[in-house]
């Protein structure tokens, strides 16, 4: 963790806390980066220059937006206009295990008046964007194993359990045909959008199509008659991000494997119990496992979903600065990604979180060839020079 | 291909086509080998001393025990019995992809009256056995994509369609509750047992509890409703013989990746047609498939299942030389693994094979410590001196 403090001007007011993560998503597939993944390079876009490299905006990039403000107010004004704590954490790609400790153990120091966090998108090159929820996340590995040793398909096939097949069963069965996920209780706590709230979602004009166009699909997959912004912000979600088991080489091997292995993750809305969900999941699978088959369920991440205020003096403070910045406010949207410290901020210091960040939907986060586009970049900079004058005064 | 010819004394009548392979599956996982795959050791086992190696058994060992007695009948009578010819393969666990060129280019030398193959396993230690069918096997390899490139679960899940969601919802739909296979005309061709060799099969006391419990299992996976001889050797299979997608490292990844994959095979029986069922397992993951992936498969195995005559005088001849060796006669078993050979020279040369083996159960072929018992390898010896002598005058 990095942690700093400025005392900023004698008096003032107003407390800042800015989060942000240093660590990254491992980098792989490497194959498909064009340069190595942890050495940026500069590239031409179609919207010019761009940084590529791991990092390059989840979120090393938009901790610099911030830093960089702090520069500008530092080398002109000798110093920000209010009380700033700066806190880096190293943990958030792999579920901030380690962060509610600290929060606790530093809660004096910590206990802002607003959390501003640069981890987010905008709503698109031109049009900033504050997001007001948050989706949580269950990342659970999933062991299953059957016979003490790898079997010969011929001697045994017809009367082995084949732990492959069994892992296929129980996760092809996660959803029906509609896409509703069938883990018991899963849907417990989850709210359906208000009617005003699906009016604004419905008043934003999500480009579903061109959203996915733009990774090569054209149907969206999901929950059935549900809009996008629903399906993306209020809905949750079951993915496995990961399998493996048996033989992945070239060409045949005739196995049956002693063990498959999974990672599922599930994306909660809030209201979701995050440990519902994880004992449902575990009923799930043990409902559809045969006598001969263990499973060890274990949880990597683990955090609910969370609503942040849509109004408050903060986030009428940012629109402003924005709308200098932008020619334009900035769109009130959810978010379908997740941030265990907005929960654990709000769970642990009581404090709400300002969500504004400055990414692109094609940045290819997570993915081989993360981008930051420069324009982004330098308008995430502005941005926050005029925030911290704004929310210093709100 | 190893190819040796010897004319044996003159005059006499039969012609013996020795056949077997010198290839062996990959060793993977090597973490489980008590020691190199390819160095080979001697161990002590509850049958005495055991070599210890990949390919102990399968095939490298066995072809060894009919080496070893064509070298006693070369050094104590001066050459064997009668002519023969020795075909060592490089290609049987890939497949055997050139064998039919070569038994086609090489028809007139290598029709003999019989071939004998060493690649199976005795009944149990002391009561030998001879196969009379072997299952024929497709192997494939299921490729799926989606979106051109990995994407972020929490920025794209309840949008875009998730590759391994889908592929086990496909391979999970491979079999419904009772084992039937759900691969549209799969079970075509396929013929009942007839009564007698029920009765036979239900006379061999087949230990399925023991069979099972050796590797770690209790309960009888695959058809309900049929006995273990039957669901081994006169039932096809389907399993997955391996998977894998996403993220399969330590830890937590949030992808939804783009692609997934999978080894899928079917052991075959007598009747099935491998191209209808190559052609059923195509139409049955393309009506699984929605609009936005796309599936490509490969074909690596291809080959009937093959029965052979369970009477001629070959067979009579062979189980003289065994009672000899063994104080009983063999076992007329079916067959559980697949030898495209046997097809192949049944297809292309008329020939018959004589299926006679001395390996064990618990040698675990295809397995880290893949074994061979030194007693059954000089049992195996024996048998083949005897054999020679018997087949030589059948």
């Amino acid at each position: 963790m990095v942690l700093g403090h400025h005392p900023g001007p004698t008096g003032s007011g107003r407390h800042l806390l800015f989060y942000g993560h240093y660590d990254v998503q491992p980098p792989e597939p490497l194959e498909l980066w064009t340069n190595p993944p942890f050495e940026p390079v500069m590239a031409e876009g179609p919207n010019g220059p761009r940084v590529v490299a791991r990092g390059a905006v989840d979120d090393k990039g938009q901790v610099m937006t911030w830093l960089e403000a702090l520069r500008f107010w530092h080398e002109t004004a000798g110093g920000p206009p209010c009380r700033i704590t700066v806190m880096v954490e190293g943990e958030e790609e792999t579920g901030s295990k380690n962060l509610p400790d600290f929060l606790d153990a530093n809660a004096d120091a910590l206990r802002a008046d607003v959390v501003v966090i640069s981890d987010s998108n905008l709503w698109d090159r031109d049009t900033p964007a504050i997001v007001t929820s948050v989706r949580g996340l269950v990342y659970t590995q999933v062991d299953i194993t059957a016979a003490n040793k790898d079997l010969h398909s011929g001697l045994y096939g017809g009367s082995a359990l084949n732990p492959i097949n069994l892992i296929t069963r129980i996760l092809g069965d996660l959803k029906d045909e509609a896409g509703t996920i069938l883990v018991p209780g899963f849907y417990d706590g989850v709210a359906e959008p208000s009617a005003a709230q699906r009016a604004q979602w419905d008043a934003l004009g999500f480009d579903e199509a061109a959203f996915l166009g733009g990774v090569g699909l054209s149907v969206p997959a999901g929950e059935a008659g549900r809009s996008a912004p629903e399906r993306l912000w209020a809905r949750p979600t079951a993915d496995v991000n990961g399998i493996w088991g048996g033989y992945t080489g070239e060409g045949a091997k005739t196995v049956i494997p002693a063990d498959a292995h999974a990672k599922v993750s599930f994306r909660l809305v809030p209201g979701q119990s995050p440990s519902k969900v994880i004992a449902g999941f575990r009923d799930f699978i043990v409902d559809r496992l045969p006598e001969d088959a263990q499973v060890k369920i274990q949880v990597f991440s683990y955090g609910e979903g969370i609503a942040v205020p849509s109004d408050s003096p903060f986030i009428r403070a940012a629109q402003g600065a924005l709308t200098e910045v932008f020619g334009r406010p900035a769109v009130l949207a959810g978010g379908g990604g997740s941030l265990p410290v907005v929960g654990q901020i709000k769970e642990i210091l009581d404090l709400d979180c300002l969500l504004v960040g400055f990414g692109l939907d094609d940045d290819q986060v997570h993915s081989p060839n993360e981008k930051f586009d420069l324009v982004c970049f330098e308008r995430g900079i502005d941005s926050h020079i005029r925030m911290l004058a704004a929310l210093a005064g709100a």
